[in-house]
């Protein structure tokens, strides 16, 4: 049997956006909004990306992540390339609609193209190398050959 | 003694935005960077806010969140008049640093102006709710009364 049709809610006024019921995005000016995938076990971030309406009904339909590439301009589905597809467990919406967290399963070594599990793999060292502002890893080592995995990369 | 002065690095080819120890940060054609600020003990997101390049200097002089509101267009010290400072206890950055982490302790009550310890206090209904997609409440009680905190709201 076919999946029942997916729609987004039309927009209402501050007091439906942010105490209805209804999944009604915003998104900007090119059509975009932003999406954190996050580990649905560890809770770490992995990566953000952007989805425009289709990519959104696209991962809801799916149950996998589908964003939009603003580089390549075209929908990106997460891991059909490279097999680190990110299965959704949940997805959440904030106060006023223009931003979403997706709670995934991430499939393969990591979601990373640079090999690493997470995209963000440093952070600013707060104390010293503040001209200019310094960064350490927090993850160094590569879990998985972005070139193997990668091909056209 | 004050604080050394705090500069970005200068935005470099894509091996060493992805793999140097310089903050280099990417500013959309609007100046902006989003940032998702989590709680720094529980690891829930809190809320996806965006920085200009002079918020993003004064949140690392600082210590405490700082953005930019798109809405009111100027600098936006979180917790300024609400007391709801948060205190920045680590800054991550991803591969290509076009989207910021800011682990935080959150002070008072909570992170949101409708009255909750998140923005991101509800959830897709992901099987049942498609036309359109329906959401439902996380967390449905206030942490604190909105009126008597944002006095301007």
């Amino acid at each position: 049997m076919d999946n029942p049709v997916i729609t987004l809610g039309e927009r209402g006024d501050k007091s439906a956006l942010e105490e209805k019921c209804v999944l009604t995005p915003k998104f900007d000016a090119d059509g975009l909004i932003p999406a954190v995938a996050m580990d649905a076990e560890t809770k770490e971030p992995l990566m953000l990306a952007y989805m425009n309406e289709k990519s959104l009904l696209m991962t809801l339909e799916l149950g996998e992540a589908v964003y939009y590439s603003r580089s390549r301009q075209e929908i990106w589905h997460k891991g059909a390339t490279s097999g680190h597809v990110q299965k959704v467990k949940e997805i959440r919406t904030d106060c006023d609609q223009d931003a979403l967290i997706l709670y995934v399963e991430q499939l393969g070594a990591g979601a990373c193209h640079t090999g690493r599990s997470s995209c963000f793999y440093r952070k600013v060292s707060l104390d010293d190398g503040r001209d200019p502002a310094a960064l350490s890893f927090t993850q160094a080592d590569l879990t998985f050959d972005p070139k193997a995995v990668y091909h056209d990369k």
